[in-house]
């Protein structure tokens, strides 16, 4: 039974916003060429399969890695927001992770890239389902402290590229300075790659995780690409990007696996908003960290020959914790049934079994406060703050836009639409009710974890 | 010899800005699908030709106009923004449009649509090298005027769709309010394709003009669009443009003649900041009325079966007062030699013979006041004003942005990028000196205008 399973390669960017990728020469999501970095194997992806205009995630790169290994939305888990080294942090082992998941299934599985959902024994890849790990276990800022002026490793400790594998201790494999940085994309689908090789030679279905650390800042490419666009290292990068898609594609189409595969590619969140490594969210407004459609929508393509038809596009809201469920019934997964589950399963939409997604909208959270709600083609702001640091105002009478007609979120249609907010407070409502019946776990929760008793 | 020449169909969209346009279900512009309309039939004559990610307009509908007929620049002109009914305005006969141009080569030419440029004996379409024309001597709002509160036709007078024949006055057909409105890109169209059929029954080149009235407001779509697309009126109207846009490739191909016809496709100015029939530049900030890329970038694309290579996409600067000296070249007329002609011929970019543009960038007004430069990847504000009536501040030291790097125009790299200073200033110092030698006309001037002597 687990041989006809298919594999799974889940690509995912780092603040790769939906502005800066470009459909190459057609400049899909209105980026590529225009960011001075043309993207035809990224493009050539989607061409093949399905692309989503509508693709949400959460706030940061912690809370939207932790919807996606979990299902559930940050707020559950405690894991939403970034936390740096030496302060609690992660899952606790008392959730189920899509690896796990799989693995319960026979996959292989592997974690290649950023992690950012715990930094201690027990929280690592290879403690939550993954046979075998490779690359940071927080996030690339990182890079920038061993050139700093005074950094000083006593006070704050010296970062690492990791690796480990089930069963056994994670260890530091070499210091994460910038030239790590600028190669460690190459090296996690160097190892993705040989470990599609080694499983596919065994006829083992696999599940590898590749979240690749570009295009969080700093934006540095590796060796090979610098200079490469003649426009700068975010455009150096973004090439670099493209061209590791690239060769995960390759080996798919080598490997002769192609059609028994998943390939999905998505970003964790919305462009940054630092400069000088500001990025940009293209047809939408703003930045990550903000309730703006710059921020929830973000990149999503998925290719599987001869199931998902090419060039599919859908403007259908899809959410980052629907790829759990999703993934899960890929490979014949039960559920866990204890806990409240907030994606959905999506696969017949993205397969286009069906033309409308098995959801009509959301709630939004910054950390841990309720901003937005989002609902077939509008949305409602209850916190106000178009940009990052603008301060937030929390409005008494909510905004409602009608992201068709008014995609920048400027003309405020509440009393024109008024009809649409019962609808959304509903949502909210119906949210909350649900985070009585099953209380979110406090950030930086320690193992072991037990879940309060439920009325 | 003239029977070789080559039709020209030049439809020119009103108001359509950047962000408004899809590639259909690829939205090559970020828009389509997204704004409730996909436009398949656009979308289909890009993939068939040429599209341009950086080809640049005046700010507003007059002044465009203007440089489009002329080659001009609209501060030379003095037609450099709308003016209503009632007062002077228009180019003075002294100007040479390209519709003499064309004439004078052996082209049927008609105009079918908004004009702008003249609404008095003299001054109309018929009178500047048209052989037939039909449509609104000024703009789409004035169909507000006979269904407002207390308008009063003695005070102002009553619009009308007009027409004309080269040799004859130009006449009132009928009043142009919301119903003929809604009606009259339908029969602008259906004017364009009946003078298609007579002209190449008759073997005769042509040129059609056909400055179509959609997306201005008030955005109100046919009849036969109205409810269709389920988004409201704009999507509606977008949709009806689409379908227009359709009609005329479906004549050029039933007709047998689309190989030897350049058909463009381009707005005159960015999206309408209006609410409620506010658009959207999509990747770009901003609105026409400002010199953000909103304003300067509008959707451009050239389809020539044989001659223009399918599927090009470029970001090379191309600026609409370029059509003048290249369409002039298609039909072997000469330029006029007696004044400034600031456009350049870019018939070897747009038909793939060269990689780049002849063109490395422009100044750009609003109204009479020089507000920027664009040069390579580069744009100097002198004046910012990032939204309409924000009110405009003289900077003492002008902000320089990267357009690829920095898209949204947000971070001022006048002192990183201090060695672009110099060429802009440059382009400055140029433009205004060949003012001085070529004396620009006033706005309002009447005929006969004599150009002053120049030194």
């Amino acid at each position: 039974m687990t041989d006809a399973l298919p594999n799974i390669v889940l690509i995912l960017a780092d603040n790769l916003g939906w502005g800066e990728l470009g459909w190459g020469e057609l400049g899909c999501y209105g980026g590529g060429v225009l960011r001075g970095a043309p993207t035809p194997r990224i493009d050539a992806l989607a061409a093949e399969g399905l692309r989503l205009l509508n693709f949400n995630v959460e706030s940061d790169c912690v809370p939207t890695r932790a919807a996606l290994m979990t299902g559930r939305q940050a707020i559950r888990t405690g894991a939403f927001q970034s936390v740096p080294a030496g302060l609690p942090q992660g899952l606790t082992r008392w959730e189920v992770t899509l690896a796990e998941l799989l693995s319960g299934r026979g996959y292989a599985t592997a974690h290649y890239g950023k992690w950012h959902l715990g930094d201690c024994e027990g929280r690592f890849p290879n403690d939550r389902g993954f046979d075998d790990w490779y690359g940071i276990p927080r996030t690339s800022t990182e890079s920038l402290f061993t050139a700093a002026h005074k950094y000083d490793p006593e006070a704050v400790p010296l970062p690492y590229v990791m690796e480990g594998r089930r069963g056994g201790k994670t260890h530091n494999v070499k210091i994460f300075d910038e030239d790590s940085r600028r190669r460690i994309d190459g090296e996690i689908v160097d190892r993705t790659v040989a470990f599609m090789e080694k499983n596919a030679a065994a006829g083992k279905p696999f599940f590898a995780y590749v979240p690749i650390t570009q295009l969080h800042f700093p934006s540095l490419a590796h060796p090979d690409f610098m200079g490469r666009t003649g426009h700068g290292e975010m455009a150096d990068s973004l090439a670099e990007m493209d061209h590791r898609v690239g060769q995960v594609i390759d080996a798919l189409d080598r490997l002769g696996i192609a059609e028994n595969t998943i390939l999905l590619f998505a970003s964790d969140n919305g462009p940054e908003f630092r400069r000088p490594w500001r990025g940009t969210a293209g047809y939408w407004r703003s930045t990550y960290h903000t309730a703006m459609e710059g921020s929830l929508r973000a990149p999503f393509m998925l290719r599987w020959p001869g199931k998902a038809p090419a060039g599919g596009v859908s403007n259908e809201i899809v959410h980052v914790a629907d790829i759990f469920p999703t993934l899960a019934r890929v490979a014949g997964a039960e559920l866990p049934a204890d806990r409240a589950i907030d994606g959905v399963d999506q696969l017949d939409f993205l397969l286009g079994r069906q033309p409308r997604s098995n959801r009509e909208g959301f709630v939004y959270y910054i950390k841990n406060e309720m901003r937005a709600v989002k609902w077939r083609d509008w949305k409602m702001h209850m916190i106000w703050e178009p940009e990052v640091n603008d301060g937030p105002v929390k409005l008494e009478s909510p905004y409602l836009f009608n992201l068709i007609q008014d995609p920048k979120e400027e003309t405020n249609v509440a009393v024109e639409h008024a009809w649409v907010m019962p609808a959304m407070r509903r949502m909210v409502h119906d949210f909350l009710q649900s985070l009585k019946k099953h209380p979110a776990i406090p950030p930086g929760a320690p193992d072991p974890y037990e879940p309060p008793v439920r009325k």
